[in-house]
């Protein structure tokens, strides 16, 4: 049977011992983060109110691997390395030639790629002495992954949840909660930020805008706790290598050539990071010719039709200003179901990378996400998260229009976490109601 | 760091090539299924109307290794062999010195080790010509798990739902209908039974043995649809041997001695016997003393407190009789979390090996479950399901126990499913509102 094996699996001594930054080989530098008031390039010194040195050191960096310490490789363990898939069963359903593999994030303890930095970020915090991490999140996948990572560390996790998903989806806040986690509806008296809203806006759903707002507040009052963002930064991109670098080695452990084409979803950009920089890397050092293609929701397309340019990271303008294909940071995209891609920016390591036409970038609406993700799940048994829909979405239609082809080539899809806490969303696409975005 | 493996895999070619059935290896034989009216031995051309061929063999037989075709094992790759983890971090949690090991069934597409048994019952109906498979589910995870296998095989499944679940817990559904399933809520106008009940009780939430006697009824009458059942028969024991099997070789392969202790919730009790019975197999036949411990909910206790009889397998009195032991088929629970385990009676195998002193059991509250559960979430990071935290909560109970002999045993859990779907279970446990059943 091991001739064509489903599941292509690694020792758990093949964890990748170094994070890759790719900011050591982009042909142009990434422009630096701004300080908001003075406009020049932050220094460590600028983020020590809410960042831990280890991490500082890590978003400045340009040094190109940077080793993961042994206590992360040592959780990691619980779910790494991640399994690569050889989708025979799509190809099938699809009729292809092609050879189509998929990286799975999904079997993580909180079902999605985001332990990979959480898991990281709250053990630099512990390093540094801090007892309490706060984060934002909106559907609440990482919120989650950092309250898991802080169970595993000890450390007291406090997530500002958007009321709206706080009410309306609430087993995210369970799966918090359960994991010991305090989880606040913001906006939320605990705040004045929070306060303030609420005063102005008494029936407001909240927005992550607000609710990163109120924990960057409490964190910066508190000087035992520290601020913690899932997505979008350099570290956070950084802590994502591991799963490109999993990948190379599982499709060089069966003999594959490297992939024709890369597909991921991109929201704030860590997961298409995630999977596409260890290959880039070999394209920028090592004369390789990977395509990579960024899948992002027809409703929040900032790699598609938005201005590079420097922008906040957040609504408020709280941040430092970061240099990133953005939509405004006041834009509201409509409200797809893919909650983790619905950010106004994109991370500066991939908005570099796609502004020197390292990658490319498409638009999926959500019905062919949606459309591709139930196709792929009753082919392949495992039910992708909203957000993993736009990359199969991307490579199917790949597929699809080369099928005459026949040329075997070979595709990689990344698929960044399980979509079984997104089943209203299955629910809602196959009724036929979803909207059209 | 291979010293000290999280998680011990095996690859894709050790897939257990047979399943073990241990009707071969009782001391005394399993007491034959009855037929209700005749009261005598049943045979095959009895079960002929809603089994296919294939199945009615295995449960009627007492060979010992029993062949997994080829085109099962094809499936199984998508998921199987299933990871066995080392609980280091349970272990110190805990401060005991014993080793811990668990196999975790959780990582299969639907989220629980029910896919073991969907997919050879969805393939020997396709190879018997059956175009439909029928069948009941309370909280949804057979009818999840049946639902994949037919999309996998090309059949429609059409899944009577019980009422109260269908309108409460929609996400079960939701996965149901996403792998192509019809889901009806039960009772329903659609059968007969179902009429009558509902005309008989407007109001009723249903039952599982209202279910259970419309999806019977439905397959009986079409000549191309049959029925399935996902615990308590011998064939569904059989097919979930894998789980043993497989635990079993993963032992072996880091050198560690065969468990002293395992523990397995039960409810239909397939999951137990699926874990257990290659263990035994070793006592049975190869001198070993491990001992197996079925670990029930305090609130359905057929092994601890229900009498050693025939009895019907359903409400409505239209199975088989089965020899087995049972709180009585008119018997009904508390309305505990662990819906999977809310069953009357015990499988016949598992019946007749407790019977016969080759396991022990133990009722768990389903407090006591989910304090063990969130520990182990806290500590692993994985989510267990409702059913597989009453194994947990007998493994550290005895682990307690015995903390201060340090003898460093040996203890295996079975932990059949994530709890990713029971996350409101987990939020009532929190709250302290938990029913103390």
């Amino acid at each position: 049977m091991s001739d064509h094996l489903t599941k292509i699996l690694l020792s758990e001594d093949q964890i990748p011992t170094h994070w890759y930054n790719i900011a050591a080989d982009l042909p142009i530098s990434a422009p630096p983060h701004l300080h908001p008031a003075t406009q020049q390039p932050v220094k460590a010194e600028d983020l020590a109110a809410i960042f831990p040195p280890g991490l500082i050191e890590q978003e400045l960096s340009t040094e190109r691997w940077i080793e993961i310490p042994e206590e992360v490789r040592e959780i990691y363990r619980l779910w790494r390395p991640a399994p690569l898939y050889r989708a025979y069963r799509l190809e099938s359903a699809l009729g292809t030639r092609a050879r189509v593999y998929y990286k799975y994030e999904g079997a993580s303890p909180i079902g999605s790629h985001k332990a990979n930095s959480s898991v990281p970020q709250a053990y630099y915090n512990k390093l540094a002495g801090i007892t309490r991490l706060t984060t934002e999140t909106g559907a609440g996948q990482w919120g989650a992954a950092l309250a898991f990572a802080c169970s595993v560390f000890g450390l007291a996790c406090d997530v500002w949840q958007v009321r709206n998903s706080y009410e309306t989806k609430p087993y995210r806040r369970m799966q918090m909660e359960t994991y010991g986690a305090t989880v606040t509806p913001s906006p939320s008296a605990r705040t004045e930020t929070g306060r303030a809203m609420r005063e102005r806006f008494p029936d407001t759903p909240g927005s992550l805008g607000m609710a990163i707002s109120e924990a960057v507040e409490e964190a910066a009052r508190d000087p035992h706790a520290n601020y913690s963002l899932g997505s979008v930064l350099n570290h956070v991109a950084l802590h994502q290598t591991v799963i490109g670098q999993e990948a190379l080695l599982q499709l060089e452990s069966v003999g594959e050539r490297l992939p024709d084409h890369i597909f991921a979803c991109t929201g704030g950009g860590s997961n298409a990071a995630g999977i596409s920089f260890p290959f880039l890397h070999r394209n920028l050092t090592a004369g390789a010719n990977v395509r990579v293609v960024g899948c992002e929701p027809a409703a929040c397309p900032s790699l598609t039709a938005g201005e590079y340019r420097y922008d906040f990271g957040d609504t408020a303008n709280q941040t430092p200003l970061l240099k990133m294909y953005t939509l405004g940071a006041d834009f509201v995209p409509d409200p797809v179901h893919a909650g983790g891609l619905r950010y106004h920016g994109m991370a500066p390591l991939v908005s570099a990378a796609y502004d020197q036409k390292l990658m490319d970038a498409v638009a999926i609406k959500q019905r062919d996400a949606f459309a591709a993700g139930v196709l792929f799940a009753r082919a392949e048994g495992i039910l992708p998260a909203s957000e993993s829909n736009h990359a199969i979405a991307g490579a199917v239609a790949h597929l699809q229009a080369a099928e005459d082809d026949g040329d075997g080539q070979v595709v990689l899809i990344g698929v960044s976490g399980s979509g079984q806490l997104d089943l209203p969303a299955y629910a809602d696409y196959l009724s036929g109601q979803m909207l059209d975005a």
